[in-house]
């Protein structure tokens, strides 16, 4: 994917995303010793960067085939951004979810005008559903992640960054199924002055790391993270770019990714998800690596239970 | 008060105030059938519009008294405003705290370069030992919001918010000591085209309603709120504005402010505090009134412990 082709996607997608506002914190600054710049994508449309990714992938099916509809399994913010993205653009979006999957997830696609389909809590059940829904209406297939378009959409957040900070020294952002970071590692390649790009990613399913280092996409056997978000693994689409692109990934533990959510939350007085503040608990764990320069920090999502926090 | 001081006061206090952003919420626009501003002080320096209105206050000092500083009793946001700003400005601030106040928030003066002096948790020892700084230092009391120049500087959230939006039908605020209230009071009359000023108040403290319809400032024997801030009375500098350019006080019950904070963090995705959640309960309260309308809301501040949540 080429520079040009991240350019037209943003001018694409534009008209169905916000600018999303950069915060700092003079308190951060001083913590970590350096210029932390928060790219706040809590205040994206329906609360996350991946409706940049799905606006872009349902933009760029030909006519025909978006209006046979898309469809994805999701029970995460790509579920509600296929539904608001397609509603936006007149598609129809299924979505699969298991089962048990919480009533509020499902109110909340629903509510974008998302085709709620249940399926049994496995991943086999979740697959044969979206298969079916493929053949049945004829629905393309949008996998949240793993996806040139998703990628290229979810890289334009990293743009918006640059285009306001250019002399960034590195952007850090959390790794999850690598769709936010292969896209941002692309938008810092690219745009950057030069810029390094950095992962964060909890030690508890530091399944990038170790793909990083194996040189094979890994997976992980446990997944006890309070990052919700980034419990997937990644995919044959996002793992070169993050091989060729990507300096760094920095594993955290949960009690510094809740620290640095509560940093956040106190600080820059935003509502941020658990996943969004691996990223800022990568900084603050290597401190010394930063010391003096300029971050951009991609803050992903603000979609939380507010009854169910960790402090 | 004219609408010339409310302009000198705005041009003095910009370099040492942030101009907040105005936030938007498609679904609280749905739910409340209007259109809701909410102009976020929650980002203001130290996190409250308490900034305003102490820079003000301070600057309108003579240079002989601003060399012997400013002293005030508070144990909230204005004792770190008060701090925030005479650090700013190259004067010293002494803050009287109650000796069980939270060690947080005398770290937080403290933070700012405030002096922290204690005295023992009663009205009497506060104001004794107030005095006794006035007469000793040489310092200026300033009252949190029985003072013009706090009025007048508080009053700026609002011209600014009008700037931008200037064809707002209501602006809402919380009362609690009346210094807001009565600034956006005056900016709305002002600045207005025209603008009504409405008053959010908990059930439980409120003295601002009752002392409207008996003509005489009125007290509050308890004050169980969660709403911190709004537990103060009126003073004789802000109640005749109110008196004059308010139209109205809604009162609004613990259960309503909780709910209305739940969809300022969900849905706005940003931190408020308590207090400020009640002009948005005020208005889900009377929705009928504000029906169609274009309304402005003052998120006052974001200085919460997300340690100690309701939810």
């Amino acid at each position: 994917m080429d520079k040009h082709q991240l350019i037209e996607c943003h001018e694409r997608i534009k008209p169905y995303i916000h600018n999303t506002p950069v915060l700092t914190s003079h308190l951060i600054d001083q913590m970590v010793g350096a210029s932390v710049f928060f790219k706040c994508e809590n205040f994206q449309k329906m609360g996350a960067f991946k409706m940049r990714g799905a606006a872009n992938a349902i933009m760029q099916l030909p006519k025909a085939l978006q209006q046979k509809g898309v469809v994805t399994h999701s029970s995460g913010n790509f579920a509600q951004a296929l539904s608001l993205a397609a509603q936006g653009l007149g598609v129809k979006a299924f979505i699969v979810m298991p089962k048990n999957a919480p009533q509020v997830k499902k109110n909340a696609v629903k509510g974008y005008g998302g085709i709620v389909i249940e399926c049994d809590p496995t991943l086999e059940a979740r697959e044969r559903q979206a298969r079916m829904i493929e053949e049945e209406h004829g629905a393309t297939f949008i996998h949240p992640s793993n996806d040139d378009n998703v990628i290229l959409g979810q890289g334009t957040a990293c743009k918006e960054l640059l285009e306001v900070y250019p002399n960034l020294d590195y952007v850090v952002a959390p790794v999850g199924g690598g769709g936010l970071i292969a896209g941002t590692a692309l938008a810092a390649h690219y745009f950057g002055n030069p810029c390094q790009v950095i992962g964060g990613e909890p030690l508890e399913v530091d399944d990038a790391y170790r793909s990083l280092q194996s040189g094979t996409i890994e997976t992980n056997s446990t997944t006890n993270t309070i990052a919700d978000g980034l419990k997937t693994h990644l995919g044959d689409r996002n793992f070169p770019i993050i091989q060729n692109y990507v300096s760094q990934i920095i594993r955290v533990t949960e009690d510094e990714i809740i620290e640095a959510m509560r940093m956040i939350w106190e600080r820059l007085k935003i509502v941020c998800e658990p996943s969004s503040a691996v990223a800022l608990a990568a900084i603050f764990s290597k401190k010394l690596q930063f010391k003096g320069k300029k971050i951009g920090v991609i803050v992903s999502g603000g979609n939380v239970d507010v009854n169910n926090l960790p402090f």
